[in-house]
């Protein structure tokens, strides 16, 4: 296979840009809200659109199908056996778009201002998806192969626990075995600053429960006998944290794998505390307050109460004293921290916490995710980066992420291959809210970085 | 005029018990919630019938509208310039019927079950309205004559914070002004447990907010960065308790009046704290943990937590850090304590605590009320406390109330009389709750008290 040259992938992408957007909209158009049942059948439609897309440029396709949305698995195994197989990731799936009201545009009418396309998953991740498949096809269709073998698993519950493929995973493991995963659901620092991250989070979650008298009681012919669960939970909850940020569950950091000094070096650490200040309204002033922001974010665990929840919430006042409050925590680890052994762990703590009269429950959810690190210095990720390096005209930095997908974890070991972490979303993308966009450059650059990576990981 | 035998009363009572239950009855079906606008006119229907009735015993009434619920006023002056007046305070509207499955008869179509009159009201405060008129009404009808001057104030909007009323004192307060004020919306210790109530305490309200980011954010990307409002919110509500139940803000208690040991031996302090957590199903462990259970319900102030939100509460998990946190807070007042300054006091103190990054705003929520407080000794007392006794053919004891009526400290200010506080309630009567009921036998009690009261208020 001849080397690509660059500015052929680019001229190819400006020629055919007007058919190529017409697919992307046509992908985009499908309203595959995972988590409402309502969109089920436009769901499995958006499934089948993509089988039939991977099956006319050439992949063997299939939908693995459980009781959630199915699975888009298809190959391309030709490349011959002293070539490496490649596992990409991607889902199809999107989230809800409420509040309707604040979109500028139908959510699932795609519609281009100022060179972004805005529509619901136009980043996350059906841009994604579509410019690593356009990448395939374009290989396919100028030259008939890829260089290397490459399998696809887009799934399409991302957006709501990943459960189908989680379940499927030990049945496919022959399936998914490669040598490299590449996860093109990620970020870049920048429009003009290309990243690399090295590593996610993992996650445990859970539910606390406090509970006092059988039912709501008024606070004054009460106040003062009952012991009032929203002061028990504020009580319990205060004692989670030291006021420096740090985590005061004994044993809580027991596990974790420091990062190590060398892999320090090669990550950038750069953080704009006034640009962050500028963007969210607020100041960084979250987690331990001895480290850097960014090693806050991305190398030390974490405990956050997500919800808390008890009494009278509404408008005016209600003079109660609850039966019950509840709070929903979750915790993201680093490398060395199993989900279940900290969910435990936490849990303990809260239980044993109970004052007189209140008691107690925590539900530590099923699963989480350990965190997902890549080598800096592996195959994959230095095919990536070069890739990046070249399309972008300036070096690729390496980063982490704070966030989890938990469903990777799984991914990596039961394909027992190597992880790259690569996308090109951006910050204030607005995934997850109204009016999310994706610049028409980065389907042009991603489509590039793609057939580039393949080809740096072929040699 | 004569004296009035209790036997006499009790056995016109029971000869003309199926008339006065058609009355009663006809009350309580008015729907009559004055929280909720489409029950306006049956709020209006129910003034208009009670001003009638009054009419027809021979009051003189009046409504005294304002943008709410009219107040139902009447006066009955016969009595001589020599003779005290007595203000009696009721209100005829009622709480919500909401959850209305969980009631077994219609809320609003009484239901005698086993010699309880089962109806939204039936108690809370109809049911004790009733009884109080109908004694005026034995009276007018018996005697022609009262033996003293009565004024009765009969509000639409206890249930909803009485601002037309409290609107109108100062306007209305010639019409207003008496000797003694006669509330009659309280409760007895238990069914044979005669029991008047000797104060009830003061109460503020106030909300706080708690803002971190402009935007709710995902606790993977922000997590260690952001800091969240929930952690705020809980770090800031567990300073303001120490873990014996007192309050820790500085100041909070210096105005406080202490009830004193001459007063204390005059009261009932008895507490089963046994039969407390059957009935509620905890233990009493709120409170101040140095006193008696009774002495932290009744005569010392407290701060309750009646709503706490943030973030989300859903079923289900959402890993988000909040950009928003709330919380609803009441304090208990006892005399000495004025609600603007305690209010002001733990407002400050909250948003002094603010940690970096967090804006933290307090709203003190205008009005509340003072402690009100009657004397054993006073001669209001005194008359009530010897017809309790006559009826129920035992000693009265004399408590004390944890709860607050805001409007009765205004109403005793203006009309410069002295309160006592009476009432047939009891514990398990569930009012504000589905199966509000009131006891036959109460119907018939309450009858007998206020007419034996009246006429030993008289002598």
């Amino acid at each position: 296979m001849q080397q690509l040259a660059l500015k052929n992938l680019l001229e190819f992408y400006r020629k055919n840009e007007k058919e190529i957007l017409v697919e992307y909209f046509e992908f985009l158009r499908f309203k595959s809200i995972s988590s409402e049942p309502e969109f089920k059948e436009d769901t499995l439609d958006c499934a089948k659109w993509l089988k039939s897309y991977l099956h006319t440029i050439g992949f063997e396709t299939e939908l693995w199908s459980s009781e959630g949305h199915p699975v888009v698995y298809a190959h391309h195994l030709k490349a011959g056996q002293d070539k490496p197989t490649l596992l990409i990731y991607n889902h199809y799936d999107v989230q809800p778009v409420d509040p309707l009201y604040e979109w500028q545009s139908p959510p699932f009418e795609p519609t281009i201002r100022e060179n972004q396309v805005f529509a619901r998953g136009a980043q996350d991740n059906k841009g994604q998806c579509f410019y690593t498949i356009l990448a395939l096809k374009y290989l396919l269709t100028e030259y008939n192969q890829l260089p290397l073998n490459i399998k696809l698993c887009i799934e399409g519950e991302e957006e709501c626990g990943s459960t189908a493929l989680s379940k499927l995973l030990k049945e496919k493991a022959s399936e998914l075995k490669a040598d490299y995963l590449a996860v093109v659901d990620m970020g870049i620092r920048g429009p003009n600053s290309p990243s690399i991250s090295l590593g996610i989070r993992g996650i445990v979650t859970m539910d606390v429960e406090v509970q006092g008298s059988l039912y709501d009681m008024h606070s004054g012919s009460n106040g003062g006998l009952a012991y009032n669960p929203n002061h028990a939970l504020i009580q319990i909850l205060s004692t989670l944290r030291h006021t420096d940020g740090k985590i005061a569950i004994p044993g809580f950091y027991d596990d974790v794998i420091p990062f190590s000094d060398e892999d320090k070096k090669k990550v950038s650490w750069t953080f704009d505390a006034n640009e962050y200040e500028k963007v969210v309204g607020a100041v960084p002033s979250g987690g331990e307050s001895n480290l850097l922001p960014l090693e806050r974010n991305w190398i030390r665990p974490t405990l956050e109460i997500n919800g808390i929840s008890g009494g009278y919430q509404g408008t005016g006042f209600k003079t109660v004293i609850p039966a019950k409050a509840s709070a929903k925590i979750s915790c993201r680890l680093v490398p060395g921290q199993h989900p279940q052994i900290i969910g435990r762990l936490v849990a303990n703590f809260i239980e044993r916490s109970a004052p007189p009269g209140i008691q107690v429950k925590v539900s530590v959810h099923p699963g989480g995710g350990c965190a997902v690190r890549s080598n800096p210095d592996s195959k994959v990720v230095r095919a990536f980066a070069q890739a990046y390096t070249e399309v972008f005209k300036m070096p690729v930095e390496f980063v982490l992420e704070g966030a989890s997908i938990p469903i990777i974890t799984e991914l990596a070991q039961i394909s027992q291959s190597e992880v790259v972490l690569v996308g090109l979303g951006l910050q204030d993308d607005m995934i997850h809210a109204p009016n999310e966009h994706f610049g028409l450059d980065r389907i042009e650059k991603g489509f590039a970085i793609i057939v580039k990576a393949l080809e740096n990981l072929s040699m």
